[in-house]
Formats: C-alpha cells, sequence, structure tokens
C-alpha cells in the first residue's frame, strides 16, 4: 500500500513536470507561429491543446484519489495540495499559450505585431518559456528556485509590460487601432504566463519548506 | 474532535460565500468608478482588497490544515478540494477587480470608455456580478447552477466580448489607440472574472455530484 502511493506520487510528480515542460513548448511555438505568420505552427499549438488538457484532468483526479485513498500526512499531504495549485497554474499556461496561438491564426497571413514591438514579445516569450521550464525542474528536483530569482522575474515581466505600453501609446505609433489591441491582449497573456509559472515554483518552495508561499 | 471539523467546516464554507459576495461588490464598485470616474470609490476597491487577500490566504491554509488533521473522506474531502480551487478563483477575481479600479485611478479624471462600449461594460459588469452572487448562493446553498445557466452565462459573456472587439475595429471608432487599448484589457478582464465565477459554481456541483466537473 505504502509502496503503491509512493509510486503514484512520484508518476503524478515526473508528469507534472512534463505538463510544465509542455507548456513551455506550446508557448515558444505559439509565439514562433505569431512572429512568423506560420499558420501550420499555430494549427499544431491549437490542435495538440486536447492531450494537455486532458492530462491536467487526469492529474487533477488523481491528486483527489490518493488524497481520498490514502488520507496522507505532513510531507505527502504538501505535495497533494501543492500538486493540485499546480494543476490549476498549468491549465491556464495551457490555455494562455492557445490564445497566443489562435491570434496568430486568425491573422494570418499578416504577422499581427509590428515591428517596434517584435523585439519585447521575443524577450517575454523566452522568459516566459524558461520560468515553464524552471517550474519543471523545481518540481522534479524538488528544490524551489530562489526568492531572488522569482523576484527578478516578476520585476522583468512587469518591466515589459510597461515598455510594451509605452510603444503602443507614444506619438510614433503608425499602426493603427487593431495590432495595439492585439499587443496589449498578447503582452497580458504572456504576463500571466509567467505569473502562472512563479505561482508554481513558489508551491514547490511550500512543499519544501512547508511554509505557505510568499506574494 | 468530529464536531469541531463539522463547524470548522461550516465556518470556512460561510467565509468563501462572503468572499464571493465581496468580490462580485469590488467589482460593481470598480465598474462604478470606471464609469464615473469616481477617483475615491476606485481607491475604496484598491486600499480594500488587502483584507480580501489576507482572507483567500487564511481559508487556503484553513483547508490544508482541515486536510492534515482530519484526513477527511468522501464528501468532506471533495468540499475540501472544491474549497482548495474554489479560494484560487476567488483570489483571482479580488485581483481582476483590482485591474478595473486601476484602470479608473490612473485614468481619472477621464473615463476612459468612450461611449460606444459603455453599454457593452455595464452588462459585462452587472453579468460578472451576478455570477459571482450565484456562486456565492451554490456555495451557501450546496445546490449548483444548472448547466443551462452556466452554459448560458458563458455564451453571453463570449458575444459581448466580440461585440467590443466589432466597436473598437470598425472604421466609426474615432477615439484612437489608447482607448481602445483600455477597452480590450477592460473586457478581457470582466471576461476571467465571469470564467472564475462560473468555475466556482461548477466546484459545487463536483462537490454535490462528485463528478469532476464538466467543462
Amino acid at each position: 500500500m505504502r509502496e503503491t502511493f509512493r509510486a503514484e506520487l512520484g508518476s503524478l510528480t515526473a508528469d507534472l513536470a512534463k505538463a510544465a515542460r509542455l507548456t513551455g513548448v506550446m508557448m515558444t511555438n505559439a509565439s514562433t507561429a505569431l512572429s512568423q505568420a506560420d499558420l501550420g505552427l499555430a494549427e499544431l499549438v491549437i490542435s495538440g491543446d486536447g492531450e494537455l488538457r486532458m492530462s491536467c484532468d487526469d492529474m487533477d483526479q488523481r491528486c483527489v484519489r490518493l488524497l481520498v485513498l490514502q488520507a496522507p500526512v505532513a510531507t505527502d499531504l504538501r505535495m497533494l495540495v501543492a500538486a493540485l495549485h499546480a494543476v490549476g497554474d498549468l491549465d491556464r499556461m495551457r490555455n494562455l499559450a492557445q490564445h497566443i496561438a489562435k491570434i496568430a491564426r486568425m491573422k494570418h497571413p499578416t504577422v499581427p505585431i509590428p515591428g517596434d514591438v517584435r523585439p519585447v514579445f521575443a524577450r517575454m516569450s523566452l522568459l516566459a518559456t524558461s520560468l515553464a521550464q524552471d517550474a519543471a525542474n523545481a518540481i522534479e528536483s524538488q528544490d524551489p528556485l530562489s526568492a531572488h530569482r522569482l523576484a527578478q522575474a516578476d520585476e522583468e515581466v512587469d518591466a515589459l509590460r510597461r515598455r510594451v505600453f509605452r510603444i503602443l501609446f507614444s506619438e510614433d505609433w503608425s499602426h493603427g487601432v487593431e495590432p495595439a489591441v492585439d499587443a496589449a491582449l498578447i503582452g497580458r497573456y504572456y504576463e500571466r504566463f509567467a505569473d502562472h509559472a512563479v505561482a508554481i515554483a513558489r508551491q514547490v518552495s511550500f512543499l519544501v519548506t512547508g511554509l505557505p508561499p510568499e506574494r
């Protein structure tokens, strides 16, 4: 019984890390689809989403089943609670990558992001994706990211978002309303994706230290 | 022991319903602050947020404590799992109402929403707020909203969001980039707020039926 529980918990953790990596890949692909008006890649992100969604539902149910059947305590319980929260975050990250892929598909063959904003989004995408990787590593190694690293990531995402608004609202903006609206929403999706990755990393910290995540 | 548990679960449920109602009030106030450029009301939403945030943190910790100390099974366990999910949703709803209040504060004394979009946002706000009320009632009575009611709400929010985009992207839009960007983001915040309220109502359904929420 005890060994089965350990095995199931191990497999749940491995699946969580895998799903976190997959959201990162989805976001990278969605970003490439957007910046290169690559319809095939956008479709790939959109059609490949069902699997991750089912995986999130499945992990959620496994958490609940382990809670019911095993009535775990202490670290095991904390792990399941952290996993339940993390599944919710992953489900949102999946959804946000989808939103970006859908904008790429809707605007195809146009590249909806004018030149001035492109480098900012390239950086936001890289940051968001690497935070998803960090979250995956943190889950796998049960080694929380340093609070400093997380605060730094938060700050950089905020700064990038402010930069997007400065560009959109400047007098030099000559691309009109629609690309500005797209850019504002895309910036928001990157920001939320990064927030969720940070939230997962903070859950790992809760898991390891037993203290509720600071925020 | 058993009676204490029942009492704690009851008080947790009551606090969840109260928090759901409070997010609805925050959203109504944020919307009024926005449509009437009411700086005082915007500040009230922003400064009153700390209490709800602490209440969310507190409810989260109470869920975990009850899981640890009581190792509940069956309905009680489902209730705690549903409560954990609902706290996450309430925390986001709180945040989204804040975002709207902050836009009102930032743009004051201007009303950032041009006339054409205002009635759409009035409807979105009403819908979002009444979904928060519905979620509170569902928690309190443990009576899930009908699937039909939820599907209807989802559809109406989607339709309203599409209407916002039609207005922003039409040739008649003469208000320029900044109000369009604000309106697109505000529409997104209403939509997400409504989504979270619906998610809570679906959690109640999980609680009552034991079946994972459909989506």
